[in-house]
């Protein structure tokens, strides 16, 4: 995994740097790059919230040049689709396609974002490496500042999130819980003919609805239960 | 796919508001919902930018009950990771898993969010049919409320934007562009030992980069050049 560094080209609203630093915290990317910003102030900081320290610690360059030499690559973000495909420089991927080519590098990666009115121009977007648009609509396809940093650092944190929350297969409940619903079926008498399909689709719909261990137990609890109390009436 | 509408649960900033209005537009979502909301003025105009009108046709509930009249099917976002599985109310999908299985229903689906501070109660997610959580650091897990619209409304757009922007295969300029890159390795004497891996190198790299039908044809040109140089000088 690379090391994300967000760099601002000339922001002008110094709220949207504080909401920017703010989403950063909450995807853990704590490098914070201003080129040429406006003046970062109190509204910054109010909007900043528990991420102060990201706001109070980011450097500040006045030129893109300087900047990017902190980094050894270039993520931009464009906000416009590209008409024609001739116009090589604005072919973009989604966040998604770019957050799994960039969890394959190592090194620094900075992701330039644009000013709010104009965006990226082209001498800069002429020096990403990589360029990323957010899949929009078309009637507005131009996102917030913050909020296009929002999903960009969602998609890049995401295969983190996973790794560390997949949840567990559970094989065992699974299987489990399928021997209630077969004693189930047999305590009602099901009839022979509907049995194998019946069983298919209870897989399925726990398939389906990837329970919890515990979401497991308590439903093997009440098929349990009830197949037990059917046994003992007949 | 349903129909999308946004229920904010006692929004307390008005920026705010705006900010989710704008998000809104730009992933195609326009139905919105206020529940016990504070006073929506000018501030709320300003940040909708494009999306005033969204703003204007807003329509405001006193009680969650009341709106949610309006939808079918009620999915609730939870900033919070529920620590125990037996705290089953808190049990969440990832954005991407909710979008998959909403994009498979039909009908008013309500995506509620709770207020700046102390997001949803719980009586509110008890109403809920699904809930959503959005990976984030636990470092600071709660982020602002419109950047949590934005990523929950860009997975939603999502499945839609793919559908329109696949990119074409290119089976044919593919090909064509190995070929290419063969008679260039011919016209270099390439050791014949080597060949097969490299061949099979510039493929899986091209595999990797997926070019456009443009970037194709501007490197086979560079490639075919290069080849056919190469060819008349021996």
């Amino acid at each position: 995994m690379p090391q994300y560094v967000v760099v601002l080209a000339e922001p002008k609203n110094e709220g949207n740097v504080g909401a920017v630093a703010r989403a950063m915290m909450n995807f853990g990317v704590e490098d914070l790059i201003l080129v040429n910003p406006c003046e970062i102030g109190v509204v910054a900081e109010k909007r900043a919230m528990r991420a102060i320290e990201i706001l109070k610690s980011a450097r500040t360059y006045e030129t893109l040049e300087e900047a990017l030499k902190e980094v050894d690559f270039v993520v931009g973000t464009s906000g416009v689709d590209t008409a024609s495909d001739r116009r090589f420089i604005r072919i973009a991927l989604g966040p998604d396609e770019a957050s799994a080519k960039l969890a394959e590098m190592d090194g620094k990666v900075g992701l330039l974002f644009g000013r709010e009115d104009f965006g990226l121009l082209n001498p800069e977007l002429m020096k990403c490496d990589m360029l990323i648009r957010i899949p929009s609509s078309e009637d507005y396809p131009i996102l917030n500042l913050s909020h296009a940093v929002s999903v960009v650092l969602y998609e890049l944190f995401k295969p983190t999130a996973e790794k560390r929350e997949r949840r567990k297969a559970s094989g065992h409940e699974k299987e489990k819980l399928q021997e209630h619903f077969v004693k189930l079926l047999d305590a009602i008498n099901y009839p022979e003919h509907k049995m194998e399909r019946t069983k298919m689709m209870f897989r399925r719909l726990m398939g389906r609805a990837t329970p919890s261990k515990w979401e497991f137990h308590a439903l093997m609890g009440v098929i349990g239960e009830a197949a037990k109390r059917l046994d003992k009436e007949s």
